[in-house]
């Protein structure tokens, strides 16, 4: 696909010196340093647990950024859905678990697609007929890993005597290899304090540790155990069941894992990723309006935190503009331009179509989100 | 730009009888059937009250939907961006109006070029420095609105002393045109019941009537005077000071707008637009997961509804997913697939690449959401 004209005027900024400041706002900005050094960090923390590192690409979607992370030393990345991963496929990356179960037969269909042209393709299932499908589907060997629920109630299977039922029916299909099992713990990764995050872990690891031993036991050959996240890090590995993990925020961090973090070793990890916005308003005597709204932040985790401007406060202003209570310490000017720390940053991203790559002050590239919105 | 694959494989649908149920979801599925009967009854509305119709493309960002809008009887779209209305004039749309104010040089050169390519471009300024940021990029003449306050505080001139300021600031630039004044409640919108809206519309429209009387008393030609939504169009037919209106949702609905206006005569349109989703996992006693969640849906009005299923209740479960309680009448199976009544519109569409236009089981056509998360 050729290139739309505003992305064309968008190249044309990078290099140029200041060019940061001249993004067309409401725009992702990501310090390209800051994000290296967090995906540094990750991998040389996954290596000393001697943990596979599988990033989540569901945070960034985003081809360019899976490539860092990869040549970095991950296994290969996360996918949500299907077509977050055939988004990254077409886009060149070749190592993708599919995370969530499918159903039925035409994302049957697509997943064997997907098997057929990626060097290494995996995906979870968690009930009896997902089998069956998915391998009338497949012309080739996939490999598959049964998704356990570890208490979050989501997908995966509710205990020992379901995941040997789903065992017995991939092994039943001569083109499904089951080679592990996923638990994945979305409730935990936002708890506060390194502790609480710590106790929930270990009741969940526990189940997820019975279905190894019972898979094992009734023959089956369980390699990977893979799940965790941003927030539960330190705790995955010091439990011992995980053999890989899959956090995603952590290269860029928001506003949610600042809070749940902060103090702790996970808590870490730099704010890379900003929102920009521009003050477009100043008629009002008790706040000014800036260019990004419903539509440039994610709304499920409340606002947005303004940076540099201790005391504003920022409010949802309608789909395209936010609030900005004028701060004691700084006027704020028509023209202003304003970053912004995202409350949640998978769902934040999903809205836009490029991410800004910038060191210090200079716009150094733009990178497409491919899979934004392929939720399918 | 050529078309991705999936999209190639969607279209290859069109058509198909029970096309409907096989279209992936997420998805966003407009009944084309109500779609075009809610355009055919405000158009009717509009003229009966001899309001010019100017519906707000924020809603759809769609230029095929825009197109059956135009057709219908409007004057033309607004556009709350202008990278909004560069995506749709690059998709053939001709008469737009910008309703943001827009701030600084590279924002103006980009009116300008829309003006010169445009059948009739036209933007709000709400501030004095406005006018000559846009005259002096402007190559040929732009028709220009001052945007008024009338409440909601979040752009516009505050008082009629600043909007006689702007007027001379427009007027003294040789190729901006001052063509009419807009003032927009968004604050009205979902108010509940006809008489709150009411005597809200009333407060607001004193103010943008003032401000019309003192720059007409200045010397200045008011022609249009455009604003209001698909809440307060009877309050803003009854006062009688628009002479043309702005309503978006109308054409889809939403939770918010049917709450809001039940049991009044603007809540006499369709739920047009579902989301529609698939049951993935139903290993749970109380819920099962749908394949929509944070990336699904906008979550700043509540969550969405589904349709059919008295008694089940939606809850967002992580990007991906909601949790759907089980509901006494209907056992929800693995792969049924629901609909949902979207909580609030227009940052719902947002989320999507395209709109699936249905009627009855048939999908008869996929549109491009040309203008998603063109809010720069």
């Amino acid at each position: 696909m050729s290139e739309p004209p505003h992305l064309a005027d968008l190249r044309a900024l990078v290099g140029q010196p200041g060019s940061r400041g001249r993004i067309p706002t409401p725009a992702a900005v990501l310090d390209l340093d800051a994000f290296e050094r967090n995906v540094a960090k990750m991998q040389a923390r996954a290596d000393a647990a001697r943990l596979a590192l599988r990033p989540h690409a569901k945070s960034h979607k985003c081809a360019a950024l899976a490539r860092i992370q990869l040549d970095a030393g991950a296994v290969g990345v996360c996918c949500a859905k299907l077509a977050e991963a055939e988004a990254l496929a077409a886009a060149g990356i070749r190592r993708i678990l599919v995370t969530s179960p499918i159903v039925g037969e035409a994302p049957a269909r697509r997943a064997a697609r997907l098997a057929a042209e990626l060097e290494d393709f995996r995906i979870v299932l968690d009930h009896v007929d997902g089998p069956a499908e998915l391998g009338s589907a497949a012309a080739a060997p996939i490999g598959v890993l049964i998704d356990v629920d570890v208490g979050l109630g989501r997908t995966g299977v509710s205990n020992v005597e379901q995941a040997i039922e789903v065992a017995r029916a991939i092994a039943a299909q001569p083109n499904l290899k089951l080679i592990g099992v996923q638990g994945y713990g979305g409730h935990w990764q936002h708890m506060e304090g390194a502790n609480a995050r710590a106790s929930a872990v270990a009741g969940g690891m526990a189940r997820l540790s019975a279905v190894v031993s019972a898979l094992r036991d009734a023959g089956h050959t369980i390699g990977v155990v893979t799940g965790g996240g941003t927030g539960s890090f330190e705790a995955d590995a010091a439990q011992g069941v995980l053999n890989e993990v899959q956090p995603g925020s952590y290269a860029f961090m928001d506003r949610q894992y600042r809070d749940a973090l902060k103090a702790d070793p996970d808590g870490a990890f730099e704010q890379a990723l900003a929102i920009a916005a521009t003050v477009i308003s100043t008629n009002h005597p008790r706040w000014v309006t800036v260019d990004a709204g419903l539509k440039a932040f994610a709304t499920d985790a409340g606002p947005p935190i303004p940076l540099g401007l201790d005391g504003a406060e920022y409010g949802f202003f309608g789909d395209e503009h936010g609030r900005l209570t004028r701060p004691g310490g700084r006027d704020l000017a028509r023209g202003d331009r304003i970053d912004f720390v995202p409350p949640h940053v998978d769902p934040t991203l999903d809205r836009y179509e490029v991410i800004h790559l910038v060191r210090g002050d200079v716009l150094v590239d733009v990178a497409r989100i491919e899979a934004r919105g392929a939720s399918q």
